[in-house]
């Protein structure tokens, strides 16, 4: 019988909580900045605690990312009805928000992953393929058939997306609801530009 | 009065072709593997000549990007005459042919611009915005508005064609013409989507 208080976490919710806090950290913050300093004095534990449970800085940091990726997968589902233009709109309008919410640690994670951290990369790339195969998936209305030229095309919209919601992000010019309409917008003209599938 | 043999190059020229060599070099391999010995060696001169004209491998390497940044802008600018669309599908096709003979190099340059490298990001900034002006200032037929959210289109578009011909580099599907088509194709139906500007 455990002789602990009932007030106790369990080892596993106080991992959770310190990523979850790590996650809230991130969104404020490039990667670069969190530190097993600020996250052990932000939540009031040891630092050994925390290389307890993350073995290492990269280790956490890693948890972090991986936490965020699937936040924005979760988030960014697109409702089980409407129609593909609707559906669309509302999981690309969850991206923008995301990274609005969530800018310095978006961009730090993408340019990690792009500066050849190996397991950033990973999870970078795990999200994207998640986000563009869901627009397969999604595709009720059938707007692309799956070939190569569509997966390349799709793959360059989630370019177009990533670099717009960055610069809109970086520069302004243009309100939120109009970045979520510009990219939402592009995937079906750029789909009906296609040729069709020989 | 010059007592040097004629055929001694000019001091300009011997570094205009260590440079030619270097983008030679840096078609095939990434910047990383561009040494001051491999130079050296290709061009068979001393590692004390290339460190009298470059200062440093650094040195070397920003100019070999320099000079391949200004090769990109200079093959891919559009004939004088044709439609937009025509003088669209030709610059298109010399940056697709550009990434495709200097895939190893071109890579490298994204990857350490976006790595915190400023010197590269600023070369690659520069060259990014000579081709997306280009955009407006070709635009004969105004198929563009320069407005803040066709500035932010272009800005997603080029993501998107930079992200079709490395993604086509590296795993094929398609023809190299069906890229130039699909990437050339994007922007006026990109364009042709924005809602009148206001």
């Amino acid at each position: 019988m455990s002789t602990a208080p009932r007030t106790r976490l369990s080892s596993d919710e106080r991992r959770s909580q310190l990523l979850d806090l790590g996650v809230r950290l991130f969104a404020k913050r490039s990667l670069a900045e969190i530190s097993i300093d600020l996250l052990a004095e932000t939540a009031g534990v040891s630092r050994g605690l925390l290389y307890h449970y993350f073995g290492s800085l990269a280790g956490f940091q890693e948890a972090v990312v991986r936490r965020a990726a699937d936040d924005l997968i979760a988030r960014t589902a697109p409702p089980a009805e409407g129609s593909t233009a609707t559906r669309l709109l509302v999981s690309v309008r969850a991206y923008v928000e995301f990274v609005d919410e969530s800018y310095e640690g978006y961009l730090s994670l993408v340019t990690g992953a792009r500066s050849g951290n190996e397991s950033l990369w990973a999870i970078y790339e795990e999200a994207r393929a998640a986000l563009t195969d869901r627009v397969f998936a999604a595709d009720a209305d059938h707007l692309l058939e799956d070939t190569p030229a569509t997966r390349l095309l799709v793959r360059g919209w989630s370019a177009l997306a990533e670099e717009m919601v960055l610069e809109w992000k970086a520069r302004g010019g243009v309100s939120r609801d109009q970045v979520v309409e510009l990219i939402a917008g592009a995937l079906p003209v750029l789909a009906g530009a296609l040729p069709p599938a020989g």
